[in-house]
């Protein structure tokens, strides 16, 4: 079979034959028909990632057919027992386990889910990793509520647009940022009411203006910026922190969290019955994931590099023939 | 009657005679023998809160008599319906509403609550605010549970010895830090297990080593050495945010706070609700508050004094003959 492969970090990766995986017990072969890029994979192949050993099929997320069923794939193994975290063992799938970035994959039986009807192979695949990890932070984490007020940071990324997605289907009030007008724009046919450009002096200020504060907020930037959010955040607010790519928060005064009873809840994946979970919300409100492109998996190469542009509005898919 | 008066900001208190309140509808006027000292009183004798408007009697905490019964007084006003935080109109007890420091005191009837029959006066004035404080912060906010490990930064004062005390009748093993070895010996001998002088270099990777990861992580100091809290948090830890007497918070980074799926929760005061439960936790555990010294009412300015040091282990109280 043909596979995307890391063979060397800080290269391309390899598109090469590689052995049809054998089915052992409890473990299942999936028949991959799509996957889709994560950040997590641009990183792995810049060595940014500990223990990193090459060779290594990369990918997290797969949508595929399984016995005549149309499946997707849970994108990490052995969450453990507890719901409140993972445990020691979880890996997240693809390095140092071998990824969907392949025409047939191994995986264990209770990592194969039912896929929503309503999506082709493409979308189906761009949901697994950021649908999972917006679940979590959105419902299990900062415990949403039908009719409260929702800020999602940094629209654009895969998990931002299922978080607005998956908000506005629960009867959320959803406002987004951006420091790009043509995605801010995009954002509002996805169902965002409010949008603020972070690159304008005092956005935060006439989007608390505008909308009033937030009762949840969702983001993965950090950085400096952060200490706007707790400004933005209204009394009882969850902020969910998924992510840090604008590196460490500075200058961030603990007075208005705790006055303001706000908490602030890193969340990361999620568990196999968040998994299902997410699928049956999906399916239940029809929601389609973003697909912002589509490259061949020889092509893999080029639908990272968009990715590390950082341009994409949605996820970038691979397709596997 | 005798009061301890905010006549003027950046004074001394003043003990003058004041008229004897007279009970209004729904009000009831409460005989007090013992008030006690927050940081809270010092800080608004100095001007730093917002709309001071002296003259006011100052005082959060009071226990008295209130027709032949035993009371211990709710330290606000006006929580509001709901849990999760204080309304518009909250305000704690002493400034703008006159206050515990006064030897009768008008009161709404339902901030009058049974006072545990083990206290006597001194001990009980030192539960209501520190008491709700901790209380909220520990089960309300960071949901302790039995068997789990709890690290309290900063022991010695109110909040910090009672969140101590609490956490050990939960069946908690409690590690405690202070600059102070006095402090810590005397920590132990109200239960903690473990103890950590801060001032000592490499004390967090000590006490990693010792403890192994807390659950649980009470803290009111915030400033240069939170960081080091996230590092001490086990997977799924919550870390309760009461104060922040050290400043703004820098260096933070969220990665450990996503991965380890770390929840950060700002709390402030609590509701009458969590005063009533945390009044019969005291009760049933026989819990007895440190008074670290009493004071004559008189004497109300040397309490303050003796507070501003920082050299308390325990509440400082007044007694009001």
């Amino acid at each position: 079979m043909n596979v995307l492969l890391l063979q060397q970090l800080h290269q391309p990766l390899k598109y090469v034959q590689w052995d049809v995986p054998v089915p052992e017990k409890g473990a299942a072969v999936v028949r991959l028909f799509a996957a889709a890029i994560n950040h997590r994979d641009v990183f792995i192949t810049k060595g940014l990632y500990a223990n990193i050993k090459p060779p290594v099929i990369l990918g997290s997320d797969g949508a595929g057919e399984y016995r005549g069923r149309r499946v997707l794939i849970y994108p990490a193994l052995e969450w453990g027992p507890l719901p409140a975290h993972q445990g020691n063992n979880f890996r997240v799938l693809g390095m140092p386990d071998n990824g969907t970035f392949a025409e047939q994959i191994r995986i264990p039986r209770g990592n194969i889910f039912e896929m929503p009807e309503h999506l082709d192979w493409e979308q189906a695949a761009a949901l697994p990793l950021a649908g999972l990890t917006a679940w979590r932070t959105l419902f299990s984490r900062c415990r949403l509520k039908k009719g409260e007020k929702v800020l999602i940071t940094g629209i654009g990324g895969g998990v931002a647009l299922l978080a607005l997605q998956f908000a506005i289907a629960a009867g959320a009030k959803v406002a987004v940022t951006s420091g790009s007008p043509e995605k801010l724009e995009k954002a509002r046919r996805l169902g965002a009411t409010i949008t603020a450009n972070y690159r304008e002096e005092a956005w935060d200020k006439r989007l608390k203006q505008e909308a009033g504060g937030f009762d949840v907020i969702i983001d993965s930037a950090a950085g400096d910026g952060f200490p706007a959010l707790i400004g933005l955040a209204n009394p009882g607010a969850r902020i969910g922190i998924y992510g840090g790519t604008l590196g460490k928060i500075n200058n961030l005064s603990m007075q208005p969290v705790f006055w303001k009873q706000i908490s602030l809840l890193g969340s990361t994946m999620g568990s196999p019955q968040e998994f299902g979970k997410m699928l049956r919300f999906v399916a239940q409100n029809a929601i389609i994931p973003v697909v912002d492109s589509v490259f061949a998996l020889a092509d893999g190469n080029e639908a990272l590099e968009r990715m590390e542009k950082g341009e994409q509005f949605g996820k970038i898919v691979l397709k596997i023939m």
